[in-house]
C-alpha cells in the first residue's frame, strides 16, 4: 500500500497525523516528495495539477479528500478506467449545520443577554428580544453551503462568498474580489473556509475594519485562519460585537489566553462537527481495501453524471 | 362596534386586555355573556358552539382568534355570505421557531457545559459533544408544526403530539388517547399547547413520571400550563435533566421562585414570540375597519378552498 497526498497549497499534517494512527508511516506519501511514481497505488485528491495524473503507472484508486470531485474532473488529461470515490460527509453537515445554527441563534435571541439577566434576577420584557440579522457564509463549500441553505430556510437572510464563482437560487453569492460587497452586506460572519496559504490568518484586523460595527463573528474553521489577538482588538473597538468560537490558533487554548474571561466570546473546543480528515481518512482506507479485495467501492464516481 | 369574543374553555383575559388597549371597554363582550345578540356585528372565534352564529341578524364579519379556519368551517350551520377572515402568523412563526430550535441546540450540543467549562478554564475535547435526542412536539397546532417541521428538515428525530387527529407525510403524530405512547418516544419535549381548560397545569409530575429518564423540557406556551414545583421536582430526582423556559406561572418572575439559582434551567421572560393576542387583535380590528370602509379585507378564506 502506497498512498499519496496531492493537495497543493493545502495544509496536511493533521491528514497524515490521523493516517498514521492507521497505518504505517511509510504508506504515506506527501506529493511532491515522491521517490518512486510506480509505486503509488491510490492518489488523495484535493486540486491535483493537471497532468500529473498520467504520471502513475500502477494507480489502482483515485479518491477526492472530499465530498466534492468537480476539482478532480475538471482535469482534461484525467486518466480512464480508474475508479474515483468521493468522501461522504452527511454526519458533518449535520453536525456541523447544527452548531453554526446554534451559534447564530444564540446570538440573533439575544441569549448572552439573558443568561446575564437571570444571574442578576433581571425580568425585562421590554427590550427587543431579537437582533436583526444578515449572515454571511465565508466559504460556501460543501459544509458552509449546507448551513447556509439551512439557515434560508428557517427565514434568515443569507449571502455566501467563495474563492470561485458559485451559483444558487435563493441565495447571493460572491467571489474573488468581491470579498468587501459581501463583508458589506452582513453583521453575522460564519466562517467555513478550508485552511490554505490563502486563508491562514485571514481572519485579522485589516478584514474586520471592513465590516459594519457591531458584527458577530463564528469560527468554525481552523484556529489558523484566526488572528485571536485582532479578535480580542475588533471586540474591544466594537467592530465585532462578539464571538462563538470552536478553533483556536493553540489547541487546547492555554490557560492565559484572554479568551476565557471575555464575557462576549462563547467558545467550545473544537467539537462543532468531527474534522474533515477524521471522517475521511477511514472511508479512503476503507475503499483502498475494497478495491485490493475486488469488492463494491463505496462513494464511487459515476463519470457521465459528474458526482 | 360590538365584537363578541366565542372561545369556550379558552381563558381570553389577556386577549380582552389587548382589545380594551385599542378599542373602548364596551366594544368587546364575551360569550356566553351576550345581552343583545342583534348587536353584535363582528365575531372572533375559536371552536364555536355549531348553530350559535345563526343568532345573529347583523353580523358582518367572522374572524378566526388563530391561524386555521377549520374550526370554523366545520360548523354545517355557518351562516352564508358573510366574509370569514383569518391570523396572519408569519412573524409569530418565524420567532417562536427560532426560539425552540435555540433551545433544542443549546441542549443537543451540550452549550451548558462548555460554557461552565469555560468558567472553570477546561478544555474537554474528548467527551460526546452531542446529546442524541428525539423530539416531541405537545401541540402540533400552527406554531409546534411549524417548528417540528424545521427541526425534521434539520435532521432531527421529530414526534409530535395533538388534541385531535392530523397527518403529516414525514413526522409521525398521536392523538387523543395516545399521549403516553407519544411521551414514551421522547428526550425533548417542546410544549405548543394552546391556554384551555385542559392544558392548565398539564406539565406535573405525573405527566413527568411517564417521561423517558433525563428528559428536557421546553416551554414556549403559557405558564399556567407548567407546575413549576413539579418541574423543580422532576430535575432533583432526574425525570427532566433540565428546562428552558419561557413562561411562568406568575410572570414576572418573582425574585424569590428558585427557578433563578437553578443552573438546569434557562429561563427567559416572555420573549420567545409575539403572543397570538397581541399579534390577532390588531390584525381583527383593521379588517373589522376595512369592512366597515368597504376596503379589501386582509386574509380572507376562500370557502372553495378551506383556506
Amino acid at each position: 500500500m502506497k498512498i499519496l497526498i496531492i493537495a497543493p497549497n493545502n495544509i496536511v499534517d493533521n491528514w497524515v497525523t490521523v493516517f498514521n494512527k492507521l497505518i504505517s508511516k511509510d504508506s504515506i506519501v506527501i506529493w511532491p516528495n515522491v521517490l518512486d511514481y510506480d509505486k503509488i497505488d491510490c492518489v488523495a485528491l484535493w486540486n491535483q495539477p493537471h497532468g500529473l495524473l498520467n504520471k502513475f503507472k500502477n494507480l489502482k484508486l483515485i479518491h477526492s479528500m472530499g465530498a466534492g470531485v468537480d476539482h478532480i474532473l475538471s482535469d482534461p488529461s484525467l486518466p480512464e478506467n480508474i475508479p474515483i470515490c468521493r468522501i461522504s460527509d452527511e454526519k458533518l453537515s449535520f453536525s456541523m449545520s447544527s452548531y453554526i445554527i446554534m451559534a447564530v441563534l444564540f446570538y440573533h435571541k439575544r441569549l448572552i443577554k439573558y443568561q446575564s439577566d437571570k444571574k442578576n434576577k433581571i425580568w425585562d420584557h421590554n427590550s427587543i428580544p431579537e437582533i436583526d440579522i444578515n449572515i454571511g457564509i465565508l466559504g460556501f463549500g460543501s459544509l458552509g453551503s449546507d448551513a447556509g441553505i439551512k439557515l434560508k430556510n428557517l427565514g434568515f437572510n443569507v449571502y455566501g462568498y467563495s474563492l470561485n464563482k458559485k451559483e444558487h437560487s435563493d441565495i447571493k453569492l460572491y467571489h474573488g474580489d468581491n470579498l468587501d460587497q459581501f463583508l458589506n452586506k452582513i453583521n453575522v460572519l460564519v466562517c467555513t473556509v478550508p485552511y490554505t496559504s490563502k486563508t491562514k490568518n485571514l481572519l485579522n484586523i485589516k478584514l474586520f475594519n471592513k465590516l459594519n460595527d457591531e458584527t458577530y463573528l463564528i469560527n468554525v474553521s481552523r484556529g489558523k485562519v484566526q488572528n485571536e489577538k485582532d479578535i480580542l482588538k475588533a471586540i474591544e473597538i466594537g467592530k465585532l460585537s462578539g464571538a462563538f468560537l470552536d478553533v483556536f490558533e493553540t489547541e487546547p487554548l492555554p490557560k492565559n489566553n484572554k479568551i476565557w474571561r471575555n464575557d462576549k466570546i462563547e467558545i467550545t473546543p473544537h467539537i462543532a462537527s468531527i474534522t474533515n480528515e477524521e471522517a475521511a481518512v477511514p472511508q479512503i482506507l476503507d475503499n483502498y481495501n475494497r478495491m485490493i479485495k475486488n469488492i463494491e467501492l463505496r462513494n464511487l464516481i459515476n463519470l457521465e453524471n459528474e458526482y
